[in-house]
């Protein structure tokens, strides 16, 4: 069978980054950018069979988060916010990185990024000042040539455009989506008819001029984000609606300060640790999205508390959601959850002159904010790696393990054979099926490719029609997984798949 | 019932735009954009309501469109693109407003748009000289202050963005979406295995800075486009695979020249004009799209010929898609179809060097493209107007009349009074319903309120849980549309619902 692969290298040498960025470009879930252009760093485009998979992610994470209470709501405010915004969200003044430029070469690197790889040090949080005298008391010099550096500077991250006829209206891509929820916050709690909790999501583009751009999808400078910001009432922030529901639930948590993740059950966490339990409740309904809808490994998962200095000052309580990602060799950050209080309401509140007080239950008060927030590119990156398999004795190809509700397509349908009336059958058995599913229909190749091809990409199920086919109304059906046959009827097909995909 | 309405002032001396906008304000179909900031001109924010309508629609548009052939995919490119791209598209040097400053108040114009709202000549086309001369021939003056205008500029209607920690790396957010197409078309051709015809749709917001953003949705600098550019063989072109079903399929057009839309049937539009049947085909689905799927009047819709001098040079056939809209007194472009030909993708080869020819069918050639394109926003503002009705005898309230497709919920569900166990009641119901259907559960108000509020934001039916529902598990089911009233076993809501919203 190996031999019918045409355009994979030997990829015993690569290495598993290597491996998924060949596929990812070969199948078209993602790659560089304007590539005929010679890319744009920190730029990926997604191809034709990675945004099937990024729009069921992007579907579910609607289905699962928006659900959570009647009163949630997507919005999609512009990707472009004035200048006042931003310095009431404080990214005109905070949202800076430290940069420092190779003397030799000229190029520019994150000097806190290339001060910890050198020293071993956590130096998040340091001033340019104290950043410039670690670099010449260690003799930090340039990663790539060994040059000398020069004095740290910091960059404002966001990406400015300037509108109008003459340019004068300075304004900001976003770089982030909760911003455009805050500015918000009022005019839907209007329309929602001033109920608390209410949540408002967006899932939608964020923009940063990152200074060094790598890792593919994980750190771009345009990326999409899924996030819901829960405005609540601080007094009621120790009960949830769904407690009962959660109590229970084990969270796989490293508190900070500590090597090893633990598990422990909502009751526990929250009684322990004194965190309120709609936060809880919340964290809980994160690792659930992940483990039990998207089908991450829970032993590669983890909920980490950031101490004082990593978070930001505003956020009381602060886990980020990790994977361990072998490509990267390290455990990555693809969400968060945030008790961010009241800082981002009033901030807008006092800068606009608009004050975010509502009177809601007898009380008036600017409510807290509880966000939930998904790098939706890092989830998608994350899915290609932990779904991966490599060649082995078992497949003498690779093959993407996506659960059903995750897969480009649910079912590929093939013809035996190219005549004989096979592909009229074929067609008819993928009509039925596009009912209700996906479905990638592939007439070329050896039956054997086209099952390469459809694993590579992560296809659950196929079914072939055969000469048999035209006597007795039955199909092949075979599963990715397990490579299993069996000949199904077209009239029990549907049936036969809501078992095997499970809904 | 009157009486119980709140927050809408008399709406008999408001103008229908008015109505709509206070309306897509008041329930969250859209609204300004950063409005505690005294809002951004020309940026518009979808709220709660709105946002649940624009994914049916995009969804909508991805489902007729993407299942033309089997050979379209969606792609997802970044929205910035580097300058060289934009170079070869002829953005850099072309995609410039002519634009004249008044000298009393320093306001900037579109110098073409007042000069024919003076003069009611059609000017596009014409230089800057040519229009700064008619200027002075005619004495025109500011539309607001009556000042005298300074010269014709034209300015670029790009944004641009500045990367790296210099900002030395000039970029731009894409104009329109069908350039982050072209710059992936080779390496899609190559992952869709090298056929012919293909299809690439992006669906994505696209950024111009207009001079003069006006007419709410209608021209924005940050708007979503859906756009499908169909590679194809020019050889083939005047064949199409599913012409059979389209040939006897009646089109309105309005040819150029002309001053009433026909209505010929695909067949006679190919064979008396020479258009090529693949082109009258792409027609007839987008007429198909916006009459049956979404549900337009006829009567309010044509596809327009665009005339040599108003068509772009490199459009050898261009028809646009257009809607009569009351509230704006003119028919207004939505959409459009164009044969761009090779010049965009012999642009792109030539600049970047790689040449975009491809073997294809034994010969070697640049593909040409059919381009159809949709401003969602557009479409959007379009829906809205076309089924909103006002006040009337018949109804005491304004309402949408957006079909089940494209209604934000396709139920509403209450509970009669908020005791007794009907709410647990209606929870019930509605549990049920939500497996098939977006369900709005309403519990506060007066039950007509109820009514209203589900009428003014388009839900097509929605069911009461009362006394009687505890007794026979019978619910009261209602009609938007006629007002009629049944009482339905919950047992049987579905099919019900099935029979009522015809799917």
């Amino acid at each position: 069978m190996a031999e019918n692969r045409q355009g994979s290298t030997d990829s015993t040498k690569e290495t598993l980054g290597e491996k998924l960025y060949e596929l990812a470009k070969r199948r078209g879930f993602f790659y560089p950018s304007n590539e005929i252009y010679g890319g744009l760093a920190g730029f990926y485009d997604y191809g034709s069979i990675g945004v099937l998979v990024k729009r069921n992610l992007e579907n579910l994470w609607r289905k699962h988060f928006l659900r959570l209470n009647d009163n949630s709501f997507e919005i999609e405010p512009s990707d472009i916010m004035p200048e006042l915004a931003f310095v009431a969200s404080g990214h005109i003044k905070n949202f800076i990185d430290p940069s420092v430029r190779c003397r030799k070469e000229g190029v520019y690197y994150r000097a806190d990024h290339i001060i910890s790889e050198v020293t071993g040090q956590n130096v998040e949080g340091k001033s340019p000042e104290e950043l410039s005298s670690i670099i010449s008391e260690y003799n930090v010099r340039c990663p790539k040539c060994g040059g000398e550096l020069g004095e740290v500077k910091v960059l404002n991250m966001m990406l400015q455009v300037r509108l109008g006829a003459e340019g004068d209206t300075v304004a900001y891509l976003r770089p982030e989506t909760a911003q455009g929820v805050y500015v918000n916050f009022l005019r839907q709690f209007n329309i929602q008819r001033g109920k608390l909790p209410m949540g408002l999501a967006i899932i939608g583009k964020a923009f940063r001029n990152e200074i060094s751009p790598r890792q593919l999808l994980i750190r771009q400078r345009e990326f999409t984000q899924a996030e819901l910001q829960t405005f609540v009432d601080p007094n009621s922030i120790d009960s949830a609606e769904g407690w009962a529901d959660v109590e229970g639930y084990s969270l796989r948590v490293l508190f900070s300060g500590n090597r090893d993740a633990e598990t422990l059950t909502c009751a526990e966490f929250s009684s322990k640790r004194g965190i309120p339990k709609l936060y809880v409740y919340y964290m809980a309904k994160t690792q659930q999205f992940f483990i039990d809808i998207l089908g991450l490994p829970l032993d590669k998962f983890r909920l980490r508390e950031l101490s004082k200095e990593e978070r930001a000052f505003y956020n009381l309580i602060h886990f980020d959601v990790e994977v361990y990602l072998e490509s990267l060799g390290e455990y990555k950050e693809i969400g968060g959850v945030h008790y961010r209080t009241d800082h981002d309401l009033s901030g807008h509140g006092s800068v606009s002159k608009k004050s975010q007080e509502v009177l809601f239950d007898g009380k008036r008060f600017v409510p807290h904010v509880i966000e939930l927030s998904t790098g939706i590119d890092r989830v998608f990156y994350s899915m290609m790696e932990l779904f991966y398999n490599p060649k082995s004795e078992k497949k003498e190809w690779e093959w993407m393990a996506f659960p059903p509700n995750l897969a480009p397509f649910q079912f590929a349908v093939y013809p035996l054979v190219s005549k004989d009336g096979i592909p009229e059958a074929a067609a008819k058995a993928a009509e039925k099926l596009k009912a209700r599913y996906k479905v990638f229909y592939d007439q070329s190749g050896s039956i054997g490719r086209r099952y390469a091809r459809a694993d590579e990409i992560g296809i659950p199920l196929s079914i072939t029609a055969d000469y048999q086919t035209l006597e007795d109304r039955t199909v092949t059906l075979r599963n990715r997984n397990t490579g299993e046959q069996s000949r199904v009827a077209i009239s029990n097909l549907i049936e036969e798949a809501e078992k095997l995909l499970g809904n």
